[in-house]
């Protein structure tokens, strides 16, 4: 849109330059038409596209080049719905810088592990013609995508697959990322290692915590009391880390399926972690100013937000491509906390 | 749009109840002209309309209720400009979460601190029909957004004033946080307090600057050296902290003027915070985890989201209404690292 700052040369009746509010008023259209006629919408009927057209011509109203290349869908926006816009979320970071360089623009969503929420942000987003979207999956059942996607919308899934749809998905390596911590405390010398984490109704939460017991079964550790999945909440996660304590054999050492659970684990063994081995699964961004620094298994987030926009764009290049879900790796990053003995 | 894992009655051709997919296929038109003429949008051609209509007719097509309450707009989306989406953003989660409240959904977008993307961002938001936006900052000049809000769109700013626009607008009290930061530690008897922050080019690094050398003043201190606004870069701000200790009269306390200036100064002074006493603008998840925890200056900023959409909706109800800005309080939360004496 032609910025009103700009000095027209039209006269007194114009000291700007003319804008698409200016020709829907002197078309007595609404702003939406004229939108529409300017940008070749065909649709349009004929006595409103002929009143938005005169009106053009006596205003001399001209679009701006720039705008109008946005208009026109050149530079598309994809849509992105995540579990929490307002939290840190380095997966989403790498989604927006790579889009830009393919010029796509990202608008987020938040769905708050809300199924009826994840649903009103999607649907909104297509709504909103979106170039494609990009769900970070909540509902158990994603089948109200699929008119969506026989209409041609290119979707793909990250983090967790999206039940119920054959779209092209980038998750994380869970098991083989609990399967390298498990290993980090081992070679340390722990055998009584425990781990808290996700609620297993949810895919990583159950990943992680099923591989947690294969790695654990297979030192012949007993799984009895050791494994602790369920809601990410302080009282909960304390009442675990109590059981994995206050026991004949207590824990050494302890597994942390998530963010949040670390800090909450954190927390609740104040000076020193208690004198327990660490290692968290998910890097943050103060991990190394704690004291000690904390042991993790990070995430490849930037791979997998640029695989999401690379297979989004091949999916906009070719509909009929089989889809593909892409693995990526984890990596130990060890800080301080997951390297004492038992 | 309906389910199509739910059930149609009318025969094999339909084993799910048709979808908008289906008329457009059926009718022969784009599946945006079936949403327009199924939503009342009587700008649609005849022949088209009409074309519809019946292909509406023939396949018994009935519009899902509730997906169509989302698109006739009683369920809004307002879009939210912000500096970096993918971080730990606070406000945005009390917009997020007051804006679902009074039945709006929140679409946000960022800006990265870069002009020509926050025009981008917000361009896009008004094209896609936002029922208002909400907007973090960044540009010299806001004129370009001017024609729209000419147009009836309602606009707030927050954290900054949208300079060269007359909108609704919630701050944080920048200079009052800044005189409590420098008031709590006077009282434990410094008197040669350094201050590192943002760039004074940005509003809220320049109130900051110039209220910390009103407090400076305001006891009699030297100004001389002791103020370092600029670039929020771990060499810049390292380089101020070794500027403000090597000197014959070293600063015994520190404020920093935002998180990410706290972090690379905590990160450049090591263990115990090399004994310097510290206030950081700007509360921080695991602020109470460090050690010392670190006292800070918290912005109300769920304050400042509940106030950003009350503006809002008092705005989408009153066009005609005189613009406000409201000046939201800090408070500071002492938590080990600005209680020392000098």
């Amino acid at each position: 849109m032609p910025g009103p700052d700009a000095v027209g040369k039209s006269g007194p009746h114009h000291p700007r330059r003319p804008t698409m509010v200016d020709v829907a008023r002197e078309a007595g259209v609404a702003l939406r038409t004229v939108s529409r006629v300017v940008n070749g919408d065909t649709t349009v009927g004929e006595d409103f596209a002929e009143r938005v057209r005169s009106a053009v011509d006596r205003l001399g109203y001209q679009p701006d080049e720039r705008a109008r290349q946005l208009r026109s869908g050149r530079t598309g926006a994809i849509g992105a719905a995540v579990r929490h816009i307002a939290d840190a979320h380095p997966v989403l970071r790498a989604i927006d810088e790579t889009a830009r360089a393919v010029g796509l623009t990202v608008v987020a969503m938040s769905t708050e592990d809300d199924e009826e929420r994840e649903r009103d942000a999607v649907m909104s987003m297509c709504r909103r013609r979106m170039d494609g979207i990009i769900i970070e999956p909540i509902a158990q059942d994603h089948h109200y995508l699929q008119p969506e996607i026989d209409a041609g919308l290119p979707v793909v899934a990250f983090d967790r697959p999206a039940a119920g749809l054959d779209v092209d998905t980038v998750l994380s390596d869970n098991r083989g990322g609990i399967a390298q911590a498990f290993a980090h405390l081992t070679a340390q010398g722990h055998r009584r290692i425990g781990y808290i984490g996700d609620d297993e109704r949810i895919h990583t939460g159950r990943e992680r915590a099923t591989a947690f017991r294969d790695a654990l079964s297979g030192i012949g550790g007993t799984l009895d009391g050791m494994v602790h999945p369920g809601p990410v909440e302080p009282a909960r996660v304390a009442a675990a880390l109590a059981a994995l304590r206050d026991r004949p054999d207590p824990a050494t050492a302890l597994v942390t399926g998530n963010f949040n659970t670390t800090v909450a684990v954190i927390r609740a063994l104040g000076a020193d972690f208690g004198g327990i081995a660490l290692v968290g699964f998910d890097d943050f961004g103060l991990a190394d100013l704690l004291r000690p620094g904390v042991t993790v298994v990070a995430q490849g987030d930037e791979e997998i937000g640029r695989t999401a926009i690379e297979l989004l764009s091949a999916r906009r290049a070719n509909r009929a491509r089989p889809t593909r879900t892409v693995i990526v790796s984890t990596r130990l990053i060890p800080r301080g906390s997951g390297e004492s003995a038992p």
